[in-house]
């Protein structure tokens, strides 16, 4: 199934056998069972996932009100983890837990270094990867504030295609900040 | 005032004299005068732009409602331009005004991948600063989402230190999703 890295990093950066076998021999596959936490809040955060099986959500709880933010998904063939807590070697502000069984790719912030360091086209791949994230973001940022929910749900799909299935409902409602009921609405519309 | 330029990029990548000039050689300077647009709706967006002088918004026009959503503002030390267009070479969807007289270093995409493939460092500049972006966005996001409006006020501060007086209120109160007359009681407190 590694081959769905190899997959993801060439949409950015064409790579030959012997260079892929060497970016993925700086991986260390895990299996994850559903429910289980794959980052928690308070804890150190070594690494970031490449997600080659099953569905987890990313999520911020506010301790006063007992609220959840869910701000991230993740499935097949996207990266996920507590991305400050990874990057400044602090701990977890989010929780991020398998809504399915899950197996990933986790990496470690030095190996994610060094391979920047030795391979130029792994750094390009971070490079192309970090900007589309961010534009991504921006585009759900604008959808959160000036979109109706219509135009969310939208975007969901556009963004997590097959993903809708997967997903309990009352979980994408979280994530689009609307009801339970008015998701039920547009998704049959 | 382009040693300003250099110390950005040192905080990522430290570079010789003549690396630097190198890199300042791809870019283009320009002055732009308050209320002009840097980038408007509907037109190419052939630059990213490192502000040098002056402050600017980029913001969303609600067309049907003709609201203004304020996604960014930038100045002395920021980048800014419509992200999307200009790495897809497509179209504006955003508008970027000059709220002062501006000055401006701009960086085509052709410069910016040259750079990226002829020196390391910048690639890994760029690649350390979208993911620093990217998490400032999450963060934004979060805000928007669960934190109340003074959470927003404080992490407008904590965000654009040293901008707050230099902004029209309405508009922070803008890029916030606050209420002009919520924001006089923050900033009073």
């Amino acid at each position: 199934m590694n081959h769905l890295l190899k997959d993801h990093i060439e949409t950015i950066s064409p790579l030959s056998d012997e260079e892929f076998a060497y970016i993925l021999s700086h991986f260390v596959f895990k299996k994850i069972k559903k429910h289980a936490f794959l980052v928690q809040e308070g804890d150190p955060v070594k690494y970031e996932y490449f997600v080659l099986k099953g569905c987890l959500k990313a999520y911020v709880a506010d301790n006063a009100t007992g609220k959840e933010f869910i701000f991230q998904f993740a499935a097949e063939d996207w990266w996920i983890t507590d991305r400050e807590a990874f990057f400044k070697r602090s701990t977890a502000t989010v929780n991020i837990d398998c809504l399915e069984d899950c197996e990933v790719l986790a990496l470690t912030l030095e190996n994610r270094e060094k391979l920047g360091v030795e391979m130029w086209k792994y750094e390009h791949f971070l490079s192309v990867k970090a900007y589309w994230g961010y534009i991504s973001l921006q585009k759900r940022l604008q959808m959160m504030i000036m979109g109706s929910a219509k135009d969310r749900y939208e975007n969901f799909i556009a963004q997590y295609p097959n993903l809708f299935n997967r997903i309990p409902k009352s979980f994408i409602a979280s994530y689009l900040g609307v009801s339970r009921e008015t998701l039920s609405r547009l998704y049959k519309s």
